[in-house]
């Protein structure tokens, strides 16, 4: 299995959510690192690909040393930043993005590359292509950031795909504090949250609080052991 | 100097103008090369990497042999469909996109790079990089194609950033056929073109219509030297 990064409080960035708390992008992200966010993902979906390099040169210069920097979608962005010696650990891509398979070969073998699945086909298929070494399951449930989201995994549909994809797999869509203890209880590897950190009042306090949760909720294994189970 | 595409004709995609047509964009770009398109740039602003992948490598598959076909702004869809062994021959970047000296060295020095310029100034530090081989003047004027353009050149203003760009050059925004002898004789190398083709009843005869008026229009040398001038 492809090496994969430490996915438990992975942190997807909104320009405009942080912005509405008064604060860049690039603040929120070091208070989220700082309170142990484990991941990173830039995401700019209105930016062109000159700010948007510029935020990610930012962004990773500043943290890409303690957690991985991954940038979404824009592969020219990241492999522009890595031209520029900048600390980018990887990329992260949607369905509708350039295909993972193609995606892999123009990162190379050891950059991340994080694929999102919302449908058990589609996780089949990162199975069987296995390009990707992580995926996100999309969406754990409807939320404001995202618009033209798929359907709703729920907890159950997150387990699935997770086995499905037979890799590290973070749940996206919604994700807050309550769903740390049940994602990891299914055997997913993370909570992938963007309000939760961007939206709060103390973005360290918030990512702290996600990490503790995640640390201190029963993992998989041992709640299967020990015969509990939360369905 | 660096080797620059045949710019005369340039037509510039636009998906939603060929569609209002009844036509596809490869469909568009078929008949334009027939009747003499020089040049192809693929631009979907709004789609995802994905889709505009697909559309680059169909349009080049049908077209790249004949005329270069460039990649506006996503290099890393340029990269992919060149991974894929499709023939796409560069690049084209405005100045809100990935820095062209970043481009240069993610494509390679045989691949083309334009490099739109709106002002003196970016047009001079064009020269000065040397990176692109040709650029876009934008804009002769204002036109319904691009929101928020920068301040319109007109035929004085893309003379001079031609001349201070010191590589060829091709205006865009608003041009139509009766533009091309005059661009022609203020040293301009082409016409870049949206809707005087892809909203053209027959973007054949559009296309071979805008090459004769190149062609048959005196250029800027024999004015010069014959003591005409449009000025």
């Amino acid at each position: 299995m492809r090496n994969a990064p430490d996915l438990r409080v992975y942190l997807v960035t909104d320009a405009e959510q942080c912005e509405s708390m008064g604060r860049s992008v690039l603040e929120t992200v070091e208070a989220a690192v700082e309170g142990g966010a484990t991941c990173v993902q830039l995401r700019a979906k209105t930016s062109d690909g000159g700010p948007f390099l510029d935020e990610v040169c930012e962004v990773a210069n500043a943290v890409g040393d303690q957690v991985p920097v991954i940038v979404n979608d824009r592969v020219d962005v990241f492999l522009a930043a890595r031209a520029l010696g900048v600390p980018v650990a990887g990329v992260h891509v949607g369905q509708s993005d350039l295909p993972a398979k193609v995606v892999r070969e123009m990162i190379g073998e050891v950059a991340f590359l994080g694929l999102s699945v919302g449908t058990d086909e589609e996780a089949r298929i990162a199975a069987s292509e296995g390009v990707a070494d992580h995926v996100g399951l999309s969406v754990l449930r409807t939320t404001a950031t995202k618009t033209n989201t798929p359907d709703v995994l729920g907890y159950d549909g997150c387990e699935r795909l997770a086995r499905l994809a037979v890799m590290p797999s973070v749940a996206i869509g919604g994700v807050g504090i309550d769903d740390m203890a049940p994602l990891k209880a299914r055997g997913v590897n993370g909570g992938a949250v963007v309000s939760a950190i961007c939206c709060a009042e103390d973005p360290k306090q918030a990512a702290r609080d996600l990490l503790n949760a995640w640390s201190s909720a029963p993992d998989a294994g041992r709640q299967e052991a020990t015969g509990v189970s939360d369905r």
